[in-house]
C-alpha cells in the first residue's frame, strides 16, 4: 500500500480490490467466514469471537475518535456501497454507536432533486464532507452516479449535448473525475475508506422475505428494492467496472463479504480502527513558550 | 404547557423558564441536587441513582430515535448554551453516545467568517437544521448572536447604518426574529428543546484550573475562556434578558443546574426522552390496499 493510503492490519488486505486489476465479483465469496484465520471450524464459535472483536473495536474507535478530534489533522471519509439490504444501515448503527456523535456525521443521499441535477455530479457530496478531526460516513455516495445512473440511463441529468452521456469514454471520464477528487481530498488530509458490502442474490431474497414476513419490519421494505432486484446482473457488472477503475492505493475499495452480518460489521470496524491507529496520532504538543503561558494563566487564576 | 410545545415529565417543569417572566439567574441554584425528589440525603447515593437513570435514558433514547426515524414526522432540535466549561460537549457525549449516529447530527458553530457575516444572523443555522426523523444538536447556536455579540459589540457584523445595531429595540428585534423562526420550525414539525447549562463562577474556576493542572487536558484549555471570564456579569445579564424574551410555550428554555455534571446530564437526557415519548409516535400504519400489495410482493418473491 501507498504510504499515503490507509494503513490497515495485514489480514484485512485480502479484502482490498487491487488497483488497476479487473474485478470478478463471482470470485469473492459473499459467505466468507474467517475459519482459517481463527483456526476454528464451528460457525457459532466464530460468530461469538467476531462479536467480541466488534465490541472491542467499538471501544477502541471511541478512543481513536477523541484523539482524531484533539489533533485536528485528519478527517476520515467512510463510503458505504452495496445492493439493497446488504446491511449499510445496520453496519453504521453497530460499528458507530458508541462514538461521540459530535465527532461523527452520517449522510444518506436520497434521489437527487432538480437543484442537485443542475450541478456537477460531485457537488452535493462535496458540500457535506467531514471537516478535520471528524469522521464522515456516506451511506451511498457519488458512486451511485456510476452505478444506478449507469443501470438506468434515463435517470441521467441533462448534460450539454456535445458531451453525450452515452458516448465512448463517458464512464471512464467519471471514474477519472472521482479518482482526481479523492486524490485531492487525500492530499488535504482526508483518509478515505470505501466498503462494498458484497451480498449474494439468494441472501437478498431471504432478507427481503424477512421484511415482508414481519409487520414490524414493513416500514423498512420498499417496492423499489424489488424493482431494482430485476437489474441484479447489470448492477454486478457496473460494480465490477467501478471497483476496478476506482480502487487506488490512496483510496482503496474493500470488498466485504456481507452474507453474514457479523462478518461484515466486524471487518468494517477492524478496517476503520486500524486505519486511524495507523495514523499514529498524538495529543497536540506545546512549545516551551506556550507551557509558560499556561503556567502563568494557572497562577493568575489561582490568585483571582 | 402549550399542546404544541414539548411534553415533559412533571418534575422537569421546575427547570422551565416561564414564558414572559423576568429571569433572575441568582435565584436558580447552580448546585441543585434532587434531594427532595429522591428523598435521599447522601449525595453519593443520589449521584449513583442519577447515573443509573442516565443509563436508562440513554437506552430509551436509542429506541425512541428509531421510532422517530421510522415515523418520519417530527425532527428534534436541541440547543445547548452555557458559559465556557459548563459541560456542553460532555453532555452531548454522555447523553447521545449510544444513539445511532445516522439519526443524529451535531453542529458546533465556530467564530463566523466573512461569508457568514454577509448573511442574516440565522442563515448559517438554518442550513444545518435536522430533517424530519432526525435529532439535530446545536452546540452553541443563533443565541450566540444575542449573547457574545451583545457583550462584545465590536463583533457585530456590518448592518445598514439605518438599522443601527446599538439603537433602541435592536435586541428586542432579534428576540422577535428568533421567536418567529422557532415558531415557524415548530409549525413544520420540529420539536425544539433549549438548555442553558447554568454554572457558577466558582465552579468554572475549578474546572479551568483542572484543565491547567493536567497536561493531558491542556488541549481542551483555551485562553479565550480566561478572557471571556472577565465578562461574567455582562454575560449573566445578557442570558437573563435572552431567557426571558425567548422562552416560549412552543420552544421553552430549560435552566439546568450544571455545577454537578451528573445532575445536568441526567436532566437533559430526561427532558429529551420524555419529550420524544410525549409525541406518542408509532410505526407507520398501512392501508388495506398497501397490505395486499405487500402480500403479493411476498408471493412473487417466494416463487421467483
Amino acid at each position: 500500500m501507498d504510504v499515503n493510503g490507509p494503513q490497515v492490519r495485514k489480514y484485512l488486505r485480502q479484502f482490498v480490490a487491487e488497483p488497476k486489476k479487473k474485478v470478478r465479483l463471482k470470485n469473492y465469496d459473499t459467505a466468507w467466514v474467517p475459519r482459517e484465520e481463527l483456526k476454528i471450524e464451528n460457525e457459532d464459535e466464530i460468530r461469538d469471537q467476531l462479536r467480541t472483536l466488534l465490541e472491542k473495536n467499538r471501544m477502541e474507535l471511541a478512543k481513536a475518535q477523541e484523539l482524531l478530534a484533539a489533533s485536528r489533522q485528519y478527517s476520515i471519509l467512510i463510503v458505504l456501497q452495496g445492493m439493497d439490504t446488504s446491511g449499510k444501515d445496520g453496519t453504521i448503527r453497530h460499528v458507530m454507536s458508541g462514538v461521540n456523535p459530535q465527532g461523527c456525521s452520517v449522510h444518506s443521499f436520497k434521489v437527487p432533486g432538480d437543484e442537485e441535477h443542475a450541478h456537477d455530479f460531485l457537488w452535493r457530496y462535496e458540500r457535506v464532507l467531514p471537516e478535520r478531526g471528524m469522521i464522515g460516513i456516506f451511506n451511498r455516495s457519488y458512486y451511485e452516479d456510476v452505478l444506478v445512473v449507469r443501470v438506468h440511463p434515463d435517470r441521467m441529468e441533462e448534460l450539454p449535448p456535445a458531451i453525450g452521456s452515452g458516448a465512448d469514454g463517458f464512464w471512464e471520464g467519471r471514474f477519472k473525475d472521482i479518482n482526481a477528487f479523492e486524490k485531492h481530498l487525500v492530499r488535504n488530509g482526508t483518509v478515505i475508506l470505501k466498503f462494498f458490502l458484497h451480498l449474494s442474490r439468494d441472501e437478498q431474497k431471504r432478507r427481503l422475505l424477512d421484511r415482508l414476513s414481519h409487520t414490524e419490519k414493513y416500514w423498512k421494505f420498499s417496492f423499489t428494492d424489488i424493482a431494482e432486484r430485476q437489474y441484479w446482473d447489470q448492477y454486478q457488472v457496473a460494480y465490477e467496472e467501478m471497483l476496478a477503475a476506482t480502487s487506488t492505493t490512496y483510496a482503496p475499495w474493500f470488498i466485504v463479504p456481507a452474507d453474514h452480518k457479523w462478518v461484515a460489521r466486524t471487518a468494517v470496524a477492524e478496517v476503520i480502527t486500524s486505519a486511524i491507529e495507523g495514523l499514529h496520532l498524538s495529543y497536540p504538543a506545546f512549545s516551551d513558550e506556550r507551557l509558560q503561558e499556561l503556567s502563568k494563566a494557572k497562577k493568575d487564576l489561582e490568585q483571582e
